[in-house]
């Protein structure tokens, strides 16, 4: 779902007064959403920790990702600081964010040597 | 964030042609966003799987819970087949629902029956 999109949902959903925007978008194909929780090596507030940061939220730019967000993890009840979070149309959109130039450099050259642990989930919302 | 300011936001962001809705609203207090991912011990497309679902989806109801979502886990890079996603205004309505009657009876005499492998992670955005 686009930003346009997802605004005339919201349009929609205000002026029909549904209980909640995702609701009234199902009949869409949904979106896939890839997030990623995980912990640093780096000292907390570190300026290596804002570096990675910073690294990570450029993969935003490559063509196919939506809804990109960079995630503060706050549950005591697993080990992660951050997460990534972002959504694809569908698998080739996905597809092709793996293999793009930016996403394998990024994971080779700075992903495998900062990040210390990390859990990959990926989701679609199933359907009411 | 209710279905009306979503929606608000998302017709600010069909007028201005922002990127994506969720950037629009980073001057909103962010919403908690709890989320569990768990495999079940029920054979998959089991009448017993389906039945786990639905009891999980009447937890939407208790007080204080917003864009519940019943989630199918699709990553190979994890055990997780399903996920529970819900969003709390603050604190206080996550800790409401933590210790609602009808969550804590679900806890007890369903998930902790049902479920053989979990993660929760919980998350807020962090703001551009």
């Amino acid at each position: 779902m686009n930003a346009k999109s997802t605004a005339l949902a919201g349009l929609a959903c205000l002026l029909t007064g549904c209980t909640t925007m995702r609701n009234s978008t199902t009949t869409e194909k949904p979106m896939i959403v890839h997030s990623v929780f995980f912990k640093l090596k780096h000292d907390k507030g570190s300026q290596a920790e804002a570096g990675f940061l910073a690294q990570a939220a450029e993969l935003s730019g490559i063509p196919g990702v939506e809804n990109f967000q960079t995630l503060k993890e706050t549950s005591p009840k697993n080990n992660f600081d951050f997460g990534l979070s972002m959504e694809f149309a569908d698998q080739a959109a996905y597809d092709g964010y793996n293999t793009h130039p930016d996403h394998v450099r990024f994971v080779q050259e700075v992903w495998l040597k900062e990040v210390v642990e990390f859990q990959e989930i990926d989701y679609v919302p199933i359907a009411d």
